[in-house]
């Protein structure tokens, strides 16, 4: 597996295009459109908020058709949530618009929404964003940076990844693009992604690779602890690499192809994942919260979630402060065996504490590894031999700040 | 049941005193002692946290044995915590030195550490100042008043309260000093309090009563969803008011004179649950999210929780922004059966959100609702007719700032 440079129109059969409002408050009524020109296989995975808005909504009932999905239209600066029955009717009617325009079905289309919750979409404004859109359709680099920008909404950065890989001879590309600063907590989708790939697969496969990467990289990002009602992920496949079907149920599929997509998936969303971290709203650092000496699995999840989410932590590395007793204060509160006098941490390659006990330390040392903008901290329990870890970034002025300033 | 001006000397029987160090910050080293001079009559909470600081591993040790208690000693500025050997050691030494210079045996003693973890007792700089308040001490309004302000790290103001009433023609008087503004997250105890009352009661009725009323009060603020490893709240009684003992299991007690002595406890630390939310750690506003119509009594914990834990939703509340969508969001996120169809919301008696969807509402009003120092922000789930409600207060800045000066 490669990391390639490359964006969203980089695996045969896909197109895209953005169009820009200029605006990144609750004016903008941005819109990308992903078209896939082949098979249309696809994935999903959802928020697991019980509040899901309308988009979200429809997109459901698409995936649960199982029919293919050859365009994704996401509009950014309206989440399309907690509009009663206009919002389910506002969204019929741009998914109409969009197919009608593009010459697809309604069925075979996902619609995906970020932005403030409660507001009515500006329609006519969207449609005709999504006229424009569709006229700019291409596969060039401006296209689809232009995609992955109308995304974005309080990100301050665009978050883009390729991978290639060969299955059986075959070369196979694959992209994703996402948005996710703010109301960013794992254990569901917590952003929006969207993946393309020219690989040969069946559907039972892909939601199988694609739940997995997940699992993995986009359920292990914490910034503020929050869910949105609007998180959705999405993979799409062309099949137009004409490798041999990748299939989940199928003995004729080699085992390690699987497992060399799957591994492609799980490393091109790391690197999103790791984006998301680092742009969370007002972050100055990127954060690896590791476990170790778990006595299950659980454990070790419980106990890098709780330090992750600790906003005292948080702002600790803010200040750069190697302030172990708030690792440690949050890692009492995980609920985890924990035994305080088996529990060692390290900042960095600096142990603070050893057995529940201060260890003296170079103050300098940890002056400079603070400084850092990737800091990884490493709990270790000496209860087991399970490890986990999760992604977060420290908490500044400018999250307080930001956080007030938008309402996405 | 009745508020009066009092303070932790106003029960008969107690004497207090307080030493300052003159600072609020690693070199803070005040002690607050309270003395009981009647039964010793004693109960206590302590933090759920699996950290516990050496302080509390002794009053928990103490507490086990039954006896009577007649001294509180408080530290503040060291946690005493993540000390191993030495910390223990160290307890022992100011509790024995405590305990030769009042005359009482050491497991007549509890002891309670706020501060910074991992750093060692400065033991001579208390003992010195233990003897300073063993001989200071008094049962006037300048020796409580110096014990309850010795208690307070990063606190910004002083937290008290007395209440009167009656038991059989008997006047009972109950007071409590606590302390408590950030790490405060309940299913503990969350902070540091002292409660004297010179009731007549046997121990288990007091812990009974005692843990009722934490569990409504002290178990009710969240600030920032942080638990240290020192929290502990302990009731002590003198039996000086003479009145009928009331006892837990003992037919002869009249339940009505059971249930008036818990209400005061619980209406003693109400007051100081609501002083301790709003004194959060660059707290601008108290908050009350209640929830109401939920279909059982743990969802509606769940909920209120959730919201109340919510960085984004408490942001929204310093930006004095009517923000629903976030409320709404993190209701969704809770483990409590929702349908969002059927939630509504209130900001004070502004309806913002009905059955899912957004009431258009006056901004006007809203700005003046949202500019109170004290908001109420009603959920109701229209699912059942359970009730609860959490404290919170807002997120500003200053949360920030303080959280990265202060490491206790």
């Amino acid at each position: 597996m490669d990391f390639v440079e490359g964006n969203i129109c980089a695996p045969l059969g896909f197109q895209a295009s953005g169009v820009l409002s200029g605006h990144k408050d609750e004016l903008q009524s941005d819109i990308a459109l992903v078209v896939c020109k082949g098979h249309g296989t696809a994935a999903a995975v959802y928020t697991q908020n019980q509040v899901k808005g309308h988009s979200l909504l429809w997109s459901q009932a698409v995936m649960a058709e199982e029919g293919p999905i050859h365009a994704v239209l996401v509009n950014s600066g309206n989440a399309n949530c907690g509009l009663g029955v206009q919002g389910d009717e506002d969204t019929s009617e741009l998914i109409h618009w969009t197919a009608q325009q593009l010459g697809h079905l309604p069925e075979e289309i996902l619609m995906m929404s970020t932005g403030y919750i409660g507001l009515p979409l500006p329609v006519d404004t969207l449609k005709t964003n999504i006229t424009e859109a569709v006229q700019t359709l291409n596969r060039d680099q401006d296209a689809a940076r232009d995609a992955a920008d109308a995304m974005l909404t309080t990100d301050t950065s665009r978050k883009v990844s390729t991978v290639t890989f060969e299955i059986q001879g075959h070369m196979i590309t694959m992209s994703a693009m996402a948005k996710g600063s703010s109301m960013v907590q794992p254990n569901m989708a917590t952003l929006l992604a969207v993946i393309t790939c020219d690989a040969d697969v069946d559907g039972d496969f892909l939601q199988d690779s694609l739940t997995k990467a997940v699992e993995k990289t986009f359920n292990r990002v914490t910034i503020d602890g929050e869910t949105s009602p609007c998180d959705m992920v999405t993979a799409i496949c062309s099949g137009l690499a004409n490798n041999p079907r990748l299939q989940l149920k199928d003995p004729s599929s080699d085992p390690s192809d699987l497992k060399t997509f799957t591994m492609a998936m799980e490393g091109l969303l790391m690197r999103l994942a790791r984006l998301i971290a680092s742009d969370g709203l007002g972050a100055t650092k990127l954060i690896d919260v590791r476990v170790e000496g778990a006595e299950t699995e659980q454990d070790a999840y419980e106990v890098a979630l709780n330090v992750a989410q600790s906003t005292l932590f948080k702002t600790a590395m803010f200040a750069e402060q190697p302030n172990w007793g708030r690792i440690m204060a949050a890692v009492g509160n995980a609920s985890a065996v924990v035994d305080p006098n088996r529990l060692s941490i390290q900042v960095g390659p600096l142990s603070v504490c050893q057995h529940g006990v201060m260890v003296p330390y170079d103050l300098d040392l940890a002056d400079r590894i603070l400084s850092n903008p990737e800091i990884i901290v490493t709990i270790h329990l000496d209860r087991g031999a399970y490890t986990d870890h999760y992604w977060t970034c420290d908490y500044s002025y400018d999250s307080i700040k930001f956080s007030t300033q938008f309402q996405a």
